[in-house]
């Protein structure tokens, strides 16, 4: 009995992390890929594993999370992207969904990822924005956490800005991008764009950024940080709900 | 028995109308004037009945309406901001406060108030933003849209654009500022000031507004339904989440 010949769809996906347990299927809480893959699985009627090209934490959005899985359907990518949009909770959204080669994985082919973290800065709390925006009430100084940015753009081994208790291969990151972007003087944007992050590495760069921000660290004082490679010396992991996964990038 | 001097505070807020059915206090439903003032009475220790610039509907969103009170306090306005959004809910929140004349009124002494209304305009809808912006699939045209808002600005009597049942004295307002922007291709916003709204005013010019972008109907008729003094030919009432009361002017 011959096997089926699959195709491959990948689906690009914004989403609003705040009701769930991040990405990656865990049992007993829910989480994106666990609500993505059963309402494909209503659609498609048969059992469908979507591979993204990586987790997401708790609490993290995404505005541009690509993932991709095999079916055999008749069905287009458009109508695909249609039903899983009448289909899945309105703070999930499949912005785009295309058919691509079998070899396609969102995560082994992606080049690289770029993540967004956005902070508030002013002395009053936002109503509007509390969900969406780390607050925090002291000024920050722009040009020190710039002069950081400039420093760890390039390879680095980030071991001092890993999750406590990770295990990976390698610590090495290549660093392709680290910007900071003011909308208006209270909000700023941090942009990283890497060949794959380390896990918390952003939410622990920008929580050690806040403190050079405020002048509690030194740019120096970062720069040792950094070469440390000690978690112990870092600062605080800042909060999930300030973070975005923005885009993955790969190469045609 | 002498009465106590009053003293007069004004308060700007912001806050996140999804959990409230509007400003204005309501039996038997959960208002943002209610919370405000039931926090105030905490803290001060009084009955406090608070004047708002206007009212706005259940879900309505504000960025900057504006309050006053009396109270014969010995607080200082900064005490009373920082005492008022430690007791607030997150999703409402005192941006400012001040001391001000004893004839401030937050309603009679505005010489105008700015809305905005904010669309989203693409074919998906967004997880981010579905409590923030009406989303219309259907690509608008600017430039119609842009005609009416010319054709609107300066005073007019708006009854054709007021909800159905409402009883005021006058039903004409001088529209100053009628624009339409967009922050990207996707993104509109609707900035309308004028000396004083008509009920559910902006949510049915915003309506309306959207039939002339889908080209259903031409700046000329909208242009006869605004002569027409007649509800029942405007279009419908744009959702509540996509309105902010962005700002109210007061002469010094």
């Amino acid at each position: 009995m011959g096997r089926a010949v699959k195709r491959n769809f990948r689906l690009v996906l914004e989403y609003d992390g705040a009701s769930y347990h991040g990405w990656q299927r865990q049992h007993g809480v829910l989480t994106i890929q666990e609500v993505l893959e059963s309402r494909l699985e209503i659609m498609l009627r048969s059992s469908i594993r979507v591979k993204a090209s990586g987790r997401t934490d708790a609490g993290v959005h995404a505005e541009g999370q690509v993932v991709n899985f095999y079916s055999n359907t008749r069905l287009q990518a458009m109508e695909i992207q249609r039903g899983l949009n009448s289909l899945l909770p309105p703070d999930i959204v499949v912005l785009h969904a295309k058919e691509v080669p079998h070899s396609f994985h969102a995560r082994f082919s992606a080049s690289s990822k770029t993540y967004q973290y956005r902070i508030l800065n002013r002395t009053v709390p936002s109503a509007l924005e509390r969900k969406f925006a780390w607050h925090i009430r002291r000024s920050l100084s722009i040009s020190p956490m710039r002069q950081c940015l400039n420093l760890i753009v390039g390879t680095h081994d980030f071991s001092a800005f890993m999750a406590a208790g990770s295990s990976v291969k390698s610590t090495e990151r290549c660093l392709f991008r680290a910007e900071l972007n003011q909308s208006d003087p209270d909000r700023m944007i941090f942009v990283f764009e890497a060949n794959g992050f380390l896990r918390h590495m952003v939410r622990n760069l920008v929580g050690t950024l806040v403190d050079v921000g405020k002048e509690v660290l030194s740019p120096d004082t970062f720069a040792e940080i950094l070469a440390s490679k000690d978690r112990r010396r870092a600062g605080i992991t800042a909060p999930a709900h300030g973070l975005y996964l923005k885009s993955v990038q790969y190469q045609e």
